[in-house]
């Protein structure tokens, strides 16, 4: 831990303490001071064991209880966007990562420190680099070289989700199409043969998609598949011999990887087409007919909904755990220069988990 | 004149002067010292009156024939391509500007400096800066400055046309295609409207179209259009909003500048699409018809062909001038690092000008 370390007051109330870490800047990479900050912290609890991965950092009770619940937040931020320091105005609080999610991380702090004796064993983790790509993320260290820190029977993930459930996520898949022709001098076209003409009916193909909802648990999952890029050219005079188009497909949680790898390719055949799969990440299933969610679902008498991005929670999923999300904060204000928490959202969520844990489990 | 100038041996011949011309670098903008020698080699000649404007030399005979011919050549080169110094191999004859244009170029001297009484008058015009944009041009800025010089009955451009005549030139229209949607995250796609899909019809409708064939004098011109660039793409996980096509229109110069604008605004109209011209030069009629072109052409016993990429000739069609494409070197080979002229087309270009030089008037 570093002498110079800033302290964080885990008695303040959730506000000050989201504003508190919300002035510790802590940009992807450059986690440490606030991880110093939160460990030194959680180390004044004689109810938990803390351990520090990285710039991670685990803190467990170990009271016997037949259930084991964890409770998850990023430590990292998207780069600042003149929006530090926080600023309260009214029941909204700015400021660079004060919906995603130090809104979240607070809550979960205030858990830690005012919930010694739960009803079910718990396992706080506050992670690094989920902002970045994914080899870089704390929960796949962890995951790595201590998975048994992960072991839960639910994890929940306090991501914005507007203090509501958002069960799952759906998966994604990146793919390159690359649509090839012939150069030639535009002066004499008809010797080549152009690319980009051709991925016309590529992208009219996209347009004509319509994706598909999914129903799971009741839930609608509701997918995705669209050109993110498009890039073609040589030289002002030249018939272009490539266009690629990059595509990004969201698809439901009950597809799997390979699933979701072959719808794309079934679209786009490779006798027409060159496709390359660059990336592909399962979602997660919302479970809710597990009980553990079924439980947490109820107490906190929130509707959940699909969760229509992809988050950590898939991470979990991959380990066989439970996972949602529910933190404060509108998803959709994730990674603006303007996000916000709104101050009764810091304090339902503070609040109902709160009675969650101290409530007799099962 | 440089004190260090260069000099050239005009009375070498026009193998040896082709080499001393390449191996005296003028990349665009760079072309002072090949100016300077060009200028003093000119201003031994007794017969010709030699003035130089910027890095352009113009050398005249004042012999008092009612007819003018004016033979021009660029002096600059685009830049090297490991292609210096020039080598002969066979009867090939390799370098940097080998074929566009120094054989040309030394052609035109050849002429200068050993046709002394010319049957009718000449004008022989060396200028800088034809690689690059138009607002340089050597051309451009004598006929801004000293238009009188331009004067005559019939240029000719002694761009490589593997020694035969290139009659006319197609004119060339630029234009970017901006197609516009609504920005989204992809996981919410339905909330946006993606560009790069609404431009599959964009890129559709070109591979659709069937460019036309346009015959004058009976050269045909066929004409083309090409998207040469497309761009899109905000970020992997967001719906692109904006996409951009740039096209390139090659026309037949019986069109003018305002009906190949009409032709490309018709097949997009306003209403879809956004459509920004950005550059738009009409090209030059054969001119098959004029008496000074017809008689050339008779005399150097090449059967005309249509040049279909843009070249100077169209400055002189702006100018009323009738002018046409004749020198040696093929134009495919143009600005390729494997650039040669052949020695053959040399001596060919030289011979027949020269022959028709000293053969009487009309």
């Amino acid at each position: 831990m570093s002498t110079l370390g800033h302290t964080l007051d885990l008695t303040a109330d959730v506000v000050a303490l989201t504003r508190a870490l919300v002035d510790l800047p802590s940009e992807s990479g450059e986690e440490a001071r606030l991880a110093d900050a939160v460990e030194a912290a959680l180390a004044t609890l004689p109810h938990l064991t803390v351990e520090r991965i990285g710039n991670s950092v685990v803190a467990r009770t170990d009271l016997g209880h037949p259930e084991r619940i964890l409770i998850a937040g990023h430590l990292d931020t998207v780069p600042a966007a003149g929006n530090l320091p926080s600023l309260l105005r009214g029941d909204l609080l700015y400021g660079l990562g004060a919906c995603d999610m130090k809104g979240g991380v607070a809550v979960a702090l205030r858990l830690a420190a005012t919930v010694p004796e739960p009803t079910r064993d718990l396992t706080y983790v506050f992670y690094e680099c989920e902002e970045v790509e994914g080899e870089r993320n704390g929960l796949g260290r962890i995951a790595a070289v201590r998975p048994e820190l992960l072991n839960a029977d639910l994890a929940i993930l306090m991501e914005p989700s507007d203090a509501g459930v958002e069960a799952g996520c759906q998966g994604v898949l990146m793919a390159d199409i690359t649509v090839r022709g012939e150069r030639a001098h535009t002066a004499r076209a008809w010797r080549g043969v152009n690319a980009a003409h051709r991925a016309g009916a590529v992208l009219q193909r996209l347009a004509d998609h319509t994706p598909e909802r999914v129903v799971i648990d009741g839930l609608e999952y509701r997918e995705g598949l669209n050109a993110v890029a498009v890039r073609a050219g040589v030289a002002g005079n030249v018939v272009p011999d490539e266009c690629v188009i990059t595509i990004n497909s969201r698809f439901a949680p009950s597809r799997s990887a390979a699933e979701a790898e072959t719808y794309v390719r079934d679209l786009f055949p490779e006798d027409e087409y060159e496709v390359d799969v660059t990336e592909v990440v399962p979602g997660a299933l919302p479970g809710l007919d597990r009980h553990a969610v079924a439980s947490l679902v109820r107490v906190l008498g929130a509707t959940p909904r699909p969760k229509l991005g992809w988050t950590d929670v898939a991470r979990f999923a991959a380990l066989g755990t439970p996972a949602l999300n529910y933190g404060p904060g509108d998803p959709v204000l994730a990674h603006t220069a303007g996000e916000y928490v709104p101050v009764a959202q810091l304090r339902a969520c503070e609040e109902r988990l709160t009675r969650w844990l101290r409530r007799a489990g099962r």
